[in-house]
């Protein structure tokens, strides 16, 4: 669905990040997919260190980077002018350069010129696919889950990816689907939910996840969270549209307003899940809650089976911790779905 | 906000519109703005009738229109062969053309290129503003009333602009906020929320609706419906960005189902409001509904006293008809609110 073509292996561009949420995208490839990493290239001031070895771009050419890849969120979301210098570099030594910004790459003209001269490409993870359809509303063949969450950043995408992995390791036909930046770009596609216009965002989920055989899992990563005043909408469109048989609530332990919105309340799990399902019944009135996903961040292995308990004591469900200890729990419901 | 530079009065075109639902454009610029149009350009086998003298490019341009309003939505959303000489040639005379589909005008090369002879303007109202913010949630000062619906078609517009022309008769600073390709064509100014990319949906809304002063009313044009397997982000994301101190219901009478998607059944308008209330807590927890709009369409005016009682007895708000009976009662509920 979506495909992209993107060329790996990838030097991964880390500029002058100052932590590890701002490279979130290259923290992800380097985790799910180290074999299409070789290298980092960083600015004397970074902070940040996904571990690979650290490259100019000829070293990377010379080590088989086909692509330079942006694994850090700019700041503002615009370019700085030396970032730009480096990103032209790249071109005219022949390397892609694959992007998650709103602002397409050709629309910077240092960029537009060097891929020209060069015939590398600029590749915009962020722009979705042209001539989406209006959502059908109708039910599809195959079984979906979506992560939800009851905020940003508290695990959506971990808890698919491993999900996946999961189901393929047991033998039960499954594929990720990916709606941000981040996934599309360790999946090789899929479509950028928060870009879409907005009467097609149920028609791209829908599209997303197509008939499948009656056994088959589309795993797909959520976005954004129904409590939150910006992207609401986002996650609302991308629950009608994929019709959802199982849902995974995610939450970060300590979490209790939504980042960076100190005046908005996380509501308690239970009340969560109450909304989630409400919402999910407009399509699919069978939809259901299969577990939650912890992310226990910082919190000592010996504190965490306790959390997993009282979430499970709350809620009703089993709970998982995926970093810490992998979601085989939730794996083993979905593999046993239609027994 | 975000105001159009349009040009009336208006030549409006109606093509071969088979029905009036096909040219709800044409007739509401009818309707609220009948000083700002000069006649109908119709083609043989048009079934519809504004009621303004028929014209053709010539004979509009003699009775002094400076712009071609395109007032039905062609079939399949994209424009016949024919549609594009008539614009051309209305390009040609000096007139504008002003376009609410989703397809850009100078997307057309036989339009572009008329444009460009002609100098004059390809107007295409469904282009959101460029730079939208993200929403930030903060509370704003003044007051809102946001219209919302049971599903498309059902009078959100039409009672939007019925209340903010009865608050204006009262002497109530009020404006219409327009949402849709109509409503902006009407006011002649708005955001066309249906086309903003997913990010910024709760923040165009934001945008549209900014700091008032404490009496000022912003009377906001409500979009799709909760209930609506395509379109409820969109709803959604209006309700958040607005923030609406008031909202009203507007249902069809005798609508079941949403239309054309006669799987989904529209809940009873007590479920209705519970729905719409949960969700616009989020970002305004003390927003209430103020009254249900009924459009009793071709039921006889015997008929009418009872179905809007049946709705009150239901509901236990105050229930209006606005096209028979006009909206007189939820608008002193908005003129006395401070008091």
């Amino acid at each position: 669905m979506n495909e992209m073509d993107l060329k790996p292996p990838y030097l991964l561009f880390l500029g002058d990040a100052a932590n590890d949420l701002d490279a979130k995208t290259a923290l992800g490839l380097v985790h799910w997919r180290p074999e299409d990493c070789v290298g980092q290239l960083r600015y004397a001031n970074c902070r940040v260190d996904t571990g690979l070895p650290d490259m100019d771009i000829g070293q990377a050419r010379r080590a088989g980077a086909r692509s330079l890849l942006i694994g850090v969120a700019p700041t503002g979301g615009a370019l700085a002018p030396d970032w730009e210098i480096t990103l032209a570099h790249a071109l005219d030594a022949g390397l892609d350069v694959i992007s998650g910004m709103h602002t397409p790459l050709a629309s910077l003209p240092r960029l537009a010129n060097a891929a020209y001269r060069s015939a590398s490409r600029l590749i915009d993870i962020r722009r979705p696919p042209e001539n989406l359809p209006i959502a059908s509303g109708k039910k599809r063949r195959g079984l979906r889950l979506l992560t939800v969450g009851t905020d940003c950043c508290v695990g959506k995408k971990f808890t698919a990816l491993a999900l996946h992995q999961a189901l393929r390791q047991r033998g039960v036909p499954a594929d990720f689907r990916a709606t941000g930046q981040t996934g599309i770009m360790i999946a090789g596609g899929g479509i950028p939910m928060d870009a879409v216009k907005a009467d097609f965002l149920a028609g791209a989920a829908e599209c997303l996840t197509p008939d499948q055989a009656d056994d088959h899992w589309d795993i797909v990563e959520g976005q954004g969270s129904l409590f939150h005043p910006a992207y609401a909408a986002v996650t609302l469109g991308l629950l009608h549209g994929t019709q959802a048989d199982a849902l995974v609530l995610c939450h970060a332990v300590g979490r209790r307003q939504i980042d960076e919105y100190p005046d908005y309340q996380i509501p308690p799990l239970e009340a969560c899940l109450e909304h989630y399902l409400a919402a999910a019944r407009l399509t699919h009135p069978a939809a259901r809650f299969v577990g939650v996903s912890l992310n226990t961040g910082d919190r000592p292995a010996s504190a965490r089976a306790a959390l997993l308990q009282d979430v499970t004591a709350r809620t009703g469900l089993p709970c998982v911790d995926p970093l810490a200890l992998g979601v085989d729990p939730l794996a083993e419901t979905l593999a046993d779905w239609r027994r």
